[in-house]
């Protein structure tokens, strides 16, 4: 039969099941770009407004995985395992994560993103290391995987190529919000890196892509479903993005809060996120019975120095200075205006917009309002207060990185609306609300 | 503010109303091309699903009608009113209707289209003429319809251009479907045309593009609330399409049919519709007071014989035979073969497949399956019974007019099968089935 690309639209806009070979069809004709901008975009506005059942969701996201490249690990003797999250403010997560898991075990290729909009993108941070290759050739990026553990790169080569259409159409066509689209964008990628297990870190909130923890979770629980059936073991977690993870928000600013952390400096919601994820990983991977075993387990790469250790070698092995753990102040760029922000009155720090925080960043310079944007790897902000800290008036409530006195005041004036400061101490909110699994 | 297509869809998506200045604004987009495919897509799906408040619908409709040319007739002393059908199979009520409606004082400048898949147009019927321009330059239009009292004629010059490419992306995305983009689609050129009232013949049936009468009662009253509110009195008929309208399905079949009807032998269920159809104009017009008068008067004006008079004027200066309603014969082009096809058993014509017949002419030559097929004019079907005829066995129940043995095979096999002979008297169907104003 002629495959007729209005006919699998009309099947989904009227409630019905897509049939695998109809889904394969499809993708094909969006990877090949025989299947329209228009008909990608309408398939789309129906599968917003049908949803998709677990079957048509693990279709879709296999037939985007076979798109373009899909990497295996023969060489590797160590479960590949990786983590991904939906996205954050101050949330450097990935740059412990992975020598952490590297260190107790586990093979961590981390192909990560840039930042977009409020959210940063780990990516941006590591090219804040002078010299550091994000885009390696693909053996060097074996090969460092392989010697040192765990590899932070860029998207190279051809993976899941369909999902690059197929977001670059949705971005500007309203139908980013669809829980089986962003299910099968996220998984078909992590599919086609060769991962044998995967852990999310589902974020909900102000600095979040799902503002509410419902929406959250439907989607934890269709990637967790949907990976399961594509044969990726997958469990999640999910995580408070109402302020921001780490005390730290930028890019080279968020690489020197991660060597601290590394170094025995960690701030503790960033440190209780981190370590939880740690533990699914090493749960995943099988290299840890239990979640409280994975736990002890990655406190003791954190505590012993191995993963700073891991951490410096793989900055090393990709180009970056040799001692950037131990001397990240000499190398990592600084803005040459660093002002502290100083409480209007004594009180609690009671709320954060979050969002709020990532977009000063973006005034500073340090994210993209547009994917072609450049990133100021200088500036940002840093000595965030956790929600529920005491100020004194006049003490800092943070610390601006700046370029240049306009990006200052713009920066400054966004924080401060950003930062509520309340005469009640609030109530303490916990930075992890669920496990999905 | 800047104009962001993205932000309107998703307005439209979470069901929100569109206003009035974004309408506009996503319309130039379209007109010009900066709404790029996808977003035109996406938007027609939101609507498919979230439908248009009556509102909405007017901003549409003005935003597609102002996206090119608008007419105006300043120069005629007469109201200048048209009919637009939604489409069926033996529908050649165009043909009778524009020259009794000027017989009777209306100006009638009618543009039609071209015929597709199993539905006929008005257009192609016209060019079966030899010598008839059916895409004349505008002055020439404007002196026939000014001389004569109508014009049959093509699209010409750039009326809704954006409807023009707001319908070639639906019909590829599966949404066409959509009562608010039909009826946008249908009142803007419409209005474009400059008239100053309108009657639809909304069909329903398997012939027609409504196969059920609520669907279309929904989209008659959405043409004449949004024509109503668009500042164009519309009043709309409710007629069926379960069974060819004519006795004659084709092109220059269904000229001579109409020929026919304007000299005194008019298929009875058509000779119904039709001057149903020319009451509702002449009240719209103003130049009758209610529907009795207004068919009285379009009675007279086909049994004076103007109205066949007006008709033969109109083929002329279009550029037709002089004498082609005194000897349409010997003007028409004929099929080489013209068969009947026999009553198999002897019964009553109880039930037509209509959208068959159609599909009938279409395996003749006779239509389109693709917008730029060729279609041959001497080809078609007559002699088609109303539901109801007695026929006895090896009777007439059509005559084929095919170009060639195999057409004439397939098209008899599918006629055979479009049309079911019972036992027992079908209950009459009246043509007619409601008025919506």
């Amino acid at each position: 039969m002629t495959f007729l690309p209005q006919e699998i639209i009309r099947t989904k806009r009227d409630g019905g099941a897509l049939a695998d070979q109809d889904i394969r069809a499809f993708v094909r004709g969006l990877t090949d770009g025989s299947v329209g901008e228009g008909q990608v975009a309408a398939l789309a506005m129906a599968i917003f407004f049908r949803g998709m059942s677990r079957d048509e969701s693990v279709s879709l996201t296999l037939a985007m995985r076979d798109s373009g490249d899909v990497l295996a690990w023969p060489e590797l003797d160590r479960p590949v395992v990786d983590k991904h999250s939906t996205g954050g403010v101050g949330d450097n997560v990935s740059l412990m994560l992975a020598p952490i898991a590297a260190a107790c075990g586990l093979a961590v290729p981390m192909i990560s993103g840039r930042g977009l909009g409020h959210t940063g993108g780990t990516l941006d941070k590591m090219e804040s290391i002078p010299g550091y290759q994000a885009m390696p050739a693909s053996a060097l990026f074996r090969k460092v995987v392989g010697e040192v553990g765990c590899a932070i790169i860029g998207q190279t080569g051809n993976l899941a190529p369909a999902d690059k259409r197929f977001y670059a159409i949705r971005d500007v066509t309203g139908t980013v919000e669809s829980i089986p689209l962003i299910t099968a964008s996220i998984l078909s990628k992590k599919l086609a890196a060769g991962l044998s297990a995967l852990v999310m870190d589902v974020k909900f909130g102000n600095g979040a892509f799902m503002a509410d923890r419902e929406s959250a979770t439907r989607l934890a629980r269709s990637l967790v479903s949907v990976a399961g059936g594509a044969g990726m073991p997958t469990t999640a977690l999910l995580t408070d993005m109402n302020q921001p993870l780490a005390s730290a928000a930028g890019n080279a600013v968020e690489v020197a809060n991660a060597v601290a952390f590394l170094t025995g400096s960690a701030d503790p919601r960033l440190a209780e996120v981190t370590l939880a994820l740690a533990a699914e990983m090493l749960v995943s991977g099988g290299l840890a019975t239990d979640t409280v075993e994975g736990l002890a387990s990655a406190r003791a790469a954190l505590d012993s120095g191995r993963a700073a250790e891991i951490f410096g070698r793989m900055v090393h092995a990709l180009g970056g200075p040799a001692d950037l753990v131990e001397d990240c102040g000499r190398h990592l760029p600084a803005a040459p205006l660093i002002v502290e922000l100083a409480a209007p009155e004594a009180g609690w720090v009671a709320e954060y917009d979050a969002r709020g925080v990532g977009l000063a960043v973006v005034a500073l310079g340090g994210g993209r309002v547009r994917p072609s944007d450049p990133v100021d790897h200088a500036v940002g902000i840093t000595g965030l207060l956790p929600v529920g800290s005491r100020v004194e008036k006049g003490a800092p409530l943070a610390c601006v990185h700046a370029r240049g006195e306009d990006q200052l005041a713009d920066a400054r004036s966004r924080l401060m609306k950003a930062i509520r400061v309340a005469d009640a101490r609030p109530a303490a909110t916990p930075a992890i609300l669920d496990r999905i699994a």
